[in-house]
């Protein structure tokens, strides 16, 4: 019988490992490790840097597998994501039958938190049924971004949104919250929006030693954020990056003259 | 001279501890665990039992000290929130004045991470600027409960709201998400949304040995989740709760007829 478990290992700082992942890392018989490219060659290695520093179990296997390529030019996004879900579980499949035949235990080492815009618990429900699936909670982009500026992600008793740069751009700034985070976006989105009273509170790389943070009235450090993260995507050959926009909201009561 | 960690120690799992979190509790010369009187008094032995699992270092001081209680009578709840902190720093200034004359780092462990509902940070903005203040990133109880439920925050490229059951209560189900996740709320507001296509994903001690999961269509589990938190609060002195929405979208343009 085979096990997964979806380990949340943090956004790329070994030290956001928490003891639970360590331990269900070494509770492993396979550990799956996507290949990706190389772009993005430095994460499968930090993946393998991780399990070095905190695999004592000389039993667990590591593998390496190359990870399908999502059909960009599919014109139904959905449709387009359904199938490449298809395709790594079918590969996740291949190498688990191959490296496991008896059965056993396969962990994934999932960036920040499996739940948060990531898919390999949607991937995993295509393989095995929800009681032999485990999922490991760790840090997040967002939290790793809110500890790096030292703010708090809401304001007191407020709501606030997590959404991606697309969300942003075509829809602009939802109702009901002055504190949205946005993830996923490639295209500087907060351009999109009025900047007035806008911070915005950035951070690419958050957590790893490359991390780069910008703070600010978005008026003031927009350009500077588009500049500063052009530069390091082409220096670094990638980017993930991410950030909180906060409305400052001006007393209007008390300033409404009749 | 006097810095300041905030470590966020996770959801009462002792296994949610990062290696960052332990680092830093041990780089601490004054660790201050709040005693908020007797319902909550398990947990903060729950903070002195992680100290003493992972405390390695034979000088940090552990120094208790008692919470002010806000005063719940204020009319004006922000600026009652705001006295309350003002009380807060004043307690900490004194505990580390008094135990550390000569200065060093103090620490003060906050339950899941230090910018979700949490008021350290603001507290602590009282009493030092920024840059001697760091923040250590936390499992939240938010990614508890997903991994405990082993779902995901967000459907595929969707935003989602973390917002408080007074919110819910005041303002129903927000504009522009299908997925709301609900904290600090005290009185079940979910009875206050329309059940239909809502489900619901709770959880009381996330994280902890007492926890209790329920999962359903919020018109069937909806009654179970408020016998079953009041027994549970009865049974403990007191409770934490925290629990996702997600409205199922049936697919409207396929439906509607002329």
């Amino acid at each position: 019988m085979i096990t997964l478990s979806l380990i949340g290992i943090g956004t790329g700082n070994p030290e956001h490992l928490t003891l639970a992942a360590i331990r269900e890392i070494n509770a492993a018989d396979l550990i799956l490790i996507p290949r990706k490219g190389n772009a993005k060659a430095d994460l499968a290695a930090l993946r393998e840097t991780l399990c070095s520093d905190v695999l004592t179990n000389p039993a667990t296997q590591i593998v390496s597998f190359d990870m399908p390529v999502r059909d960009a030019t599919n014109p139904d996004y959905l449709r387009g994501v359904e199938d490449w879900h298809n395709a790594i579980a079918t590969v996740w499949n291949r190498a688990i039958t191959q490296h496991l035949p008896q059965g056993g235990q396969v962990a994934l080492l999932v960036w920040g938190d499996p739940a948060l815009y990531d898919s390999t618990l949607r991937i995993a429900a295509r393989l095995l049924p929800p009681e032999r699936i485990r999922s490991i909670p760790g840090i997040m982009s967002i939290n790793a971004l809110t500890a790096a500026h030292t703010i708090a992600l809401n304001e007191i008793g407020a709501a606030f949104m997590v959404t991606t740069g697309r969300h942003l751009r075509e829809k602009g700034w939802p109702e009901g919250v002055d504190t949205l985070v946005v993830l996923l976006d490639g295209d500087c989105s907060f351009t999109h929006i009025d900047p007035a009273d806008v911070q915005i509170y950035w951070g690419a790389y958050v957590g790893m030693p490359e991390q780069i943070l910008r703070a600010g009235a978005l008026s003031d450090v927009a350009d500077e954020i588009i500049r500063v993260r052009a530069e390091a995507r082409r220096h670094h050959g990638w980017i993930m990056d991410i950030y909180l926009l906060r409305r400052v909201v001006t007393s209007q009561d008390s300033q409404v003259l009749p």
